[in-house]
């Protein structure tokens, strides 16, 4: 057991065993002897640090998935100024950078939120809370595309937003069911050409369904 | 304890006990106890019906969840002769007979393929192969569309059937999160939408995207 006298660290090195450990057991499951001997810490530094086992958890949604989640899916959303080939380009990469974390564990926030929403209300509030934050990053930038006339203006933000993080979700769940990339290619091909469906019908853009490109075409600066 | 002289029917008892604790709980978390006071059965019948609780669940998913799947989401697609109607029809009326039970539990082919795959292979491939007969049904009925040119042919049946079922597990996933149908809703609009940018493109399908509608247009025999 090592002992620290930097209780932030502590704290992270706690948090990040804690998220591997439920990432492979889900929640219920996981292991807090796992935990503790991954971290090298006692078991009175974790009750110092988390009250419960299920204080650990949520803390682990709201700091280590919801981070996860803002870096791989909403950060990048930034990336060019051309809404729909940002969006593309986003679940493009995001799905190449954590396709095999994906294929083997599938997603922690899905993972967390399918086990527990059913009987726990304050993780389904706290994982509904970074789905939340996912879907407002795709609606901001279809709603800002609207306006600057990049986007339809006869598609709902929000809507669309949800199916986004929905297909992914769902998408994700096939590669780990299949423990393959394949659903993954399969569904991006689809959700390519949903995208590209979502320009303003202009002979330029005439909703082509095309095969999973190198990198999506008409963006400069990705 | 009640004790039947018909053998058939004590095991469909146990199935249809079994099936409901598991969707509630989990296939880990799901008691025996639970199972065999709800059928009302000895322990002795269990397992002269199934040697093990894995027997058990694996009979669960081939014989009853297997059957939902087959019942909501893949036979009536057979509901009338335009491929995209039919499926666009399937999708709703499925979401419309199961949601409450979706919001409730999620759906249980997707819970047990989250929670075994990565643990269990024979859960993992019962479960793929479900997955298999679900998308085949959606791949049939559009590469049939293809033939009859009613579906455009640069798109890939197989890839469109993988994202259908994704976007719909990830939908189910959505709702159970939300404890609400909004999310389904959402979804059902902007699949509404991709299914009929599937169609070819002429002047009288060109890519409406409308809100819900009552009854999809253009099928008189649903």
């Amino acid at each position: 057991m090592t002992r620290t006298r930097d209780p932030e660290q502590t704290r992270r090195r706690l948090l990040e065993a804690a998220s591997d450990e439920i990432h492979r057991s889900g929640f219920q499951s996981a292991s807090l002897d796992k935990i503790l001997k991954k971290a090298g810490v006692t078991k009175g530094a974790l009750y110092h640090h988390f009250p419960s086992k299920a204080a650990l958890g949520l803390a682990v949604v709201n700091e280590v998935v919801a981070g996860k989640i803002r870096s791989d899916w909403v950060l990048p959303l930034g990336c060019c100024d051309d809404p729909i080939t940002a969006i593309r380009t986003t679940l493009a990469e995001a799905l190449q950078t954590s396709g095999s974390d994906y294929v083997a564990l599938g997603c922690a926030l899905n993972n967390l939120a399918q086990e527990m929403s059913p009987i726990n209300e304050e993780f389904r509030d706290c994982c509904g809370e970074v789905f939340g934050e996912w879907k407002g990053g795709f609606a901001d930038v279809l709603r800002n595309g609207q306006v600057r006339g990049l986007v339809r203006s006869d598609i709902d933000p929000e809507s669309a937003a949800t199916f986004l993080v929905a297909a992914v979700e769902g998408t994700v769940g096939m590669m780990k069911n299949a423990q393959s990339l394949e659903p993954g290619r399969q569904s991006m091909e689809m959700l390519d050409a949903f995208l590209e469906s979502l320009r303003p019908q202009t002979p330029k853009h005439s909703l082509p369904v095309v095969g999973l490109p190198g990198a999506p075409a008409g963006c400069e600066d990705c």
